[in-house]
């Protein structure tokens, strides 16, 4: 190969993106500068926080200009490394510098060594990345989870999902997750939760919350919004933490006004704490609770289930998967196999 | 005066009350028990907390059973005594005990004494009551007001206002309130703000607020719920503290779900807080705040403004005055004559 393939942003989307909204483009492999690492891609990730990089809005972070190289995560290989610390051969990641490209320059300071011995490959883009940084300061710091009580997490099956009910299990709390399938609901049961609502098959979604918390919900991980939202934020115990971590429900009308019921009532009644949640908040916690993971997966006690995608001219169709929640676990897509 | 009158409960109302809710009644002055006092009401407190209690819907507390007296605070002069602590002529005050009458028999555990060297006796359902403690621990606590920061007070004339901008003056803020008229604002640059809103004068509070708060807002304290919390919601500071403290904006549409626009999105860009207030929870800590509000009071630090009523036969009007927002500072209603 002596080209580089690349996604890039060719127009904001209204409402869902479609494939029409990058265009994919050939390019000469770049050189790393003197300080820099070539990475070959085997890995790339697709994530919900990317469909807030497609606007021009207003962000916690800013958007990708149109033309630009879209944004994400990847696992490389080094090829080629003008920085002490990486020699070809090994591997990197980085939880948003990669691109969705084939190749790409990287800077020592913005990757993390992949260490095989600790966990196979895709668990760096997903336990031991932003995911798991999630889930695990979602519950433990922002939802200050504490054992024995109960957990509600949306979008339990997906990335971020399967990785709190495991720490909610660790941590000795009871998990509830809600998701759409019964696929995804007996995938959640083996990632460590307790029950499981699957809120397609039901009519009253508020009452199939309150029957699996009969004491109310002490801890919400909302990865949603919309009405799983609504039916949660009725069924809060006393001094409930609500944390706010995606709100993928509304990615088909991003940017539109979210109008619905409104739960201040209920709040002020439980005293209870809505947060919102941004994981790049936990920068300089994060190497501790990486170690942690690192542990339980070495343990065995961490297990992801991935969807996995082939090849860098899938990305969009993979993001799309994601968005429309036809994955089960964590998607990404493989661009080259894995070296032995 | 050989009997003793009494507002009771006669029915729930539906959105906001009337006078027909209540019944105005007569029965024997009633006798202390061999460890309580009986005292005579010189000031009883109306405010918006009641009219959850005039609901048999799930809120924080019990609400008032159909035909008992209705719940309110109230100062009293010591009539006859078998407590030790009190003696006749004594005054006392209580939060919720003392009941929409004119003679209330009283636990000594349910009252505190009322030190008048300290600050006047309205003062005491006030600064040194619910509102001064709502006031102190919404902006101090739950709020984690700092020297610097932009404070938004919606409601800012009402009784729990004009302490809340008069304690983050104190306390090194920038305090801006949100109130109704021209009047009212007024009184509220007089209480500590540095700049008010007047709503109703506002075709674009969004705007207004913008206008007001230009680096966005860090503590919102929300006495009111509807439009104009969610013209602040579009305007948080990252990090900000919202303390939902009152809904009184949703008083005639009590009960009923409350639809309109809704700020996930928004709470996770700024990861915003959230927190549902109730100055019950406090309990544990109110003696030392009362300490420090006695002490501003005492240095002419802290000034309330009040709207009294008088006479126990207008307790509906002067509930239904404040439901309605024609107060201007905390209303009360005068029952007796203050002693010399």
């Amino acid at each position: 190969m002596t080209v580089n393939r690349h996604w890039r942003l060719a127009s904001y989307p209204e409402g869902m993106p479609s494939e029409a909204n990058w265009t994919f483009t050939e390019g000469p492999i770049p050189e790393p500068g003197p300080t820099a690492i070539l990475a070959r891609a085997i890995y790339l990730d697709v994530a919900p926080y990317m469909r807030g990089r497609m606007s021009p809005q207003k962000n916690y972070a800013p958007g990708v200009k149109l033309g630009d190289v879209m944004i994400g995560g990847g696992i490389g290989e080094v090829i080629e490394s003008n920085a002490a610390q990486y020699k070809p051969g090994d591997f990197v990641v980085t939880d948003h510098g990669f691109g969705w490209q084939q190749y790409a320059v990287l800077q020592p300071s913005a990757v993390r060594k992949v260490e095989r011995e600790l966990a196979p490959l895709p668990y760096w883009l997903d336990a031991l990345g932003l995911n798991g940084m999630t889930a695990y300061f979602a519950l433990l710091d922002a939802g200050r989870m504490r054992p024995g009580e109960t957990v509600v997490v949306s979008a339990a099956a997906g990335s971020v999902g399967q990785i709190a009910g495991q720490i909610a299990r660790l941590g000795g709390a009871r998990a509830v997750g809600i998701t759409s399938s019964a696929t995804k609901a007996a995938w959640c049961r083996e990632a460590g939760y307790a029950d499981v609502v699957e809120y397609r098959n039901e009519p009253d979604l508020r009452a199939a919350v309150a029957n699996t918390c009969v004491a109310g919900v002490d801890v919400f991980i909302d990865n949603t919004g919309g009405p799983i939202h609504d039916a949660v934020m009725q069924n809060l115990a006393t001094y409930a933490r609500v944390v706010i971590v995606g709100s993928i429900s509304l990615a088909a009308k991003f940017g539109q006004p979210d109008i619905g019921l409104r739960f201040q009532r209920q709040t002020l009644i439980a005293r209870a704490t809505i947060r919102g949640f941004l994981v790049s908040d936990y920068q300089h916690q994060q190497a501790e609770a990486r170690r942690r993971m690192a542990e339980w997966c070495r343990a065995g006690l961490m297990k992801s289930r991935f969807d996995i995608v082939k090849g860098i001219e899938n990305m969009p169709q993979a993001f799309l998967r994601l968005l429309t929640s036809q994955n089960l676990g964590k998607q990404l897509v493989q661009v080259a196999d894995e070296p032995a």
